[in-house]
């Protein structure tokens, strides 16, 4: 284990972050709020110990699979701990516990908060919780890398292990400009949100604040009924984003391109569409005698899909109160979670396909032995070690799953509420069911239980292995 | 595909329901019950068509996978309707999807009821209820290839689409020695437990089916409160028992044969023991304010351990109302499941531990990506079609959880009554959750729900894919 390059990096994901704090400082000095301070203070405290870390290079720079998911899983650790300080520190969340797991359901686009009412924070705060969003969305390392002068094979294992989805592909050959050219997309496809919502007379703050959490699919939201209040053409936009954020990025690169052809191999993202327009017409007809009219069912019914799927976790309608089949439907997108190379969560639209796949293999087989052909996706056959990964992510998936379920139940809340607590900090959604409903939040269980889903939340942004290698003794033995 | 063999082979299915009916016939006439004539119709309609169909003996008698799952598909579908003819007939199930449910539920050694009081009904069809578990337990076609003169080696195809567990072993060279070696132990250990309840002063009848559900791990009762009004011993004699049956069969052939040394082998069964014994360590500790000493907290959560587990399903307390912490681990239960070659239900211990080994690796490979060793279970290396066939198996089973717990929400129950609806059905347990708790029954939902559920009693028993095969357009391709 290479624990100087290790260090290193860390040291640059401090300096990271105290860039990453200015400009909720900006947004203090408009809004003149002393919580500004808490800010400054934390990102004078980053930059302090991030200069001392880098200051000593490494003098083996090489770093292999397991170093880039230390470095990966400990990077987000330090980020959401050093990220809880301004609102510790300001005491807008005066338990450590319940800043650090706003904080890192904010970076690891969760939006599951803590917070009864978020109306009474200072705008420097929202900004910043929001900020984390975007930050996160496309990941922390891969805008290290993109600015950072690591040694060209290191690299990749760092953009592995933070980036989502079975497998990752490179845009272009270099690693460090397919993480700048990522960057640039997300950056304007945002700019694109935040023009869109302005047109729609909704104030700059909110515009940008829903943006950034649109973008990163995270879901933190700067009034107490989340978007619901806002008017139907603002909640539209979001919806189209909401959806646009969950699409593969290369699909986007294509575009820009102008490979319009190879887009018809991305059978992912059809897939990913045909999900969403399914879901949308089962939920409207389930709750259309609930509206005056089948427009506005519809409106609601895609904003809910979009906001799920995506891993979003926006809403307009307290759908904790909708009929069962529909919050099933709801529960089933959590699981099913936005396509690989996006900024969303959950097990991806990719995956899924892939293991569907494997089952009617099995059927073929078992009815003609001899006449099975290999698995292919998006044209290409699917390698062993792809569809291995696959299924190893599914039974760890689980196994967390389960194992968090059982202990958040120490709480002795339902069933329904224990369940979804966990679908939605692991899938990186934030509203669940029950008492964690749209219209409630995270702060009724007790300081375990936030620890175990603050887990749970990272676990599920860097796809599992990252953070379970962390708890692999093999990992540490010499 | 060879109809002529599959048709065959349902025709001694159709014989073989004829004998079965026999011994509720005898209870009628004990009984003096009207209800033994429905019986008796019955079983001259099963018999007249089955040798009907045997009377043409087909050429071809040679047949593979893929008709062995479809021919065990068709026996339980068939066992399951003409089985619920007696009830139906009898006027005490007025409708014919309840009573193919609460067959099936018997056959596939679920014990989902939907009968609100079970005491009000005559002996015979309680008899018949329960003797339902002890042939399913076991198998039908186990016991059909014991006494059947079949071509060798469509024995084994058979044998593997009926038995539970990722491997199927033969206890002997011959499948048919194995299939008979197998039902005479069983046939033995379920009277030694005859044997047990008797010298506790249950009353005959009693103890019979309650051996019956015992050892096909059933859970069918014959009082409205299932075994909470039993005695103190006759309850431990049962909980021994479950947990005896949820064993794989192999360890009592090992013992019978003296091959102590072999059990040593068996991580399995120790695996099983080991989860029981953690179970109803927490459970107790977390129920033990309810009971005035810890002995009969000790007594009950030993009971329901052993009960859902083994996906019994009898109950000697409504664990509804235990605490959420309790709940969770009984659910996680349901899906463990017992050992692979028991006649208990759920994923079963061995594919957990093969699952588990398989992250493991995982994990190990990121960290020593050249010193990794291949997975081995009781000593040998696992071959990769057994590794494939567990993984298809997981991904299989949680689309058909998926998906039924999604059709069933159209009743617009709740999500803890529609998700341990579909646990407690494809895992072949009886009791689930909420609405469908210990103290109440399924007869609240809808027929197409139940339709649903019996289907998932049957894909659980059979493991999942003699059902899915039917359901498989290759599978009727010419």
């Amino acid at each position: 284990m290479n624990y100087g390059m290790i260090l290193y990096v860390l040291g640059w994901i401090m300096n990271f972050e105290a860039l990453f704090l200015l400009p909720s400082v900006v947004v203090a000095m408009i809004y003149r709020e002393q919580a500004g301070f808490s800010i400054i203070i934390t990102a004078i405290l980053c930059l302090g110990m991030g200069l001392l870390i880098i200051s000593r290079k490494p003098q083996k720079t090489q770093i292999y699979a397991r170093e880039g998911f230390v470095i990966v899983a400990f990077s987000w650790i330090i980020l959401s701990i050093f990220g809880a300080l301004p609102f510790r520190i300001s005491g807008v969340i005066p338990s450590m516990v319940d800043a650090v797991f706003e904080v890192a359901s904010g970076f690891t686009t969760t939006g599951a908060s803590i917070l009864p009412n978020v109306e009474a924070l200072p705008h420097c705060l929202l900004f910043l919780r929001s900020f984390t969003h975007w930050v996160g969305g496309m990941g922390v390392l891969v805008f290290v890398i993109a600015v950072l002068p690591l040694a060209g094979g290191s690299n990749m294992y760092l953009m592995k292990a933070e980036s989502p989805g079975p497998s990752v592909k490179k845009l272009v050959p270099k690693v460090k400009r397919t993480a700048l050219t990522l960057y640039v997309m997300y950056l304007l496809i945002t700019l694109i949100e935040i023009i869109f919502l302005l047109a729609g007379r909704m104030p700059l703050f909110d515009a940008l604040t829903l943006s950034f959490g649109t973008a990163g699919t995270g879901g933190f939201g700067v009034r107490n009924d989340s978007i619901a209040s806002y008017t139907i053409y603002q909640q539209n936009v979001i919806t189209i984003f909401m959806i646009l954020f969950g699409v593969n990025f290369n699909v986007y690169y294509l575009i820009y391109r102008r490979k319009l052809k190879e887009i018809k191999n991305c059978s992912e993202v059809f897939a990913y569409l045909a999900i969403i327009a399914v879901a949308v017409i089962l939920i409207s007809v389930n709750i259309r005698d609930r509206y005056p009219g089948v427009g506005l069912a519809i409106k609601d019914a895609a904003f809910q899909v979009g906001s799920i799927i995506t891993t979003t976790g926006y809403s307009t309608v307290d759908f904790n109160l909708w009929p069962a089949f529909s919050k099933t439907v709801l529960v089933l997108l959590m699981f099913i979670g936005a396509c690989a190379g996006s900024t969303g969560g959950g097990i991806k639209v990719s995956r899924l396909i892939i293991l569907c796949k494997t089952v009617t293999k099995e059927l073929d087989y078992i009815v003609h032995p001899n006449g099975v052909k290999k698995i292919k996706m998006e044209g290409k056959q699917l390698e062993h070690s792809v569809l291995r990964s696959v299924n190893v992510f599914m039974i760890a998936y689980i196994l967390v799953f389960v194992a968090s379920v059982l202990l958040i139940s120490l709480d002795n809340f339902d069933l329904t509420t224990n369940f979804t607590a966990v679908a939605a900090t692991l899938n990186n959604i934030g509203p669940g069911l029950g008492r964690v409903g749209p219209a409630s939040n995270f702060g009724c269980y007790s300081d375990f239980s936030k620890i175990i889903l603050t887990f749970d939340m990272l676990a599920g942004r860097l796809e599992l292995f990252p953070v379970l290698i962390l708890l692999s003794w093999r990992t540490w033995k010499k």
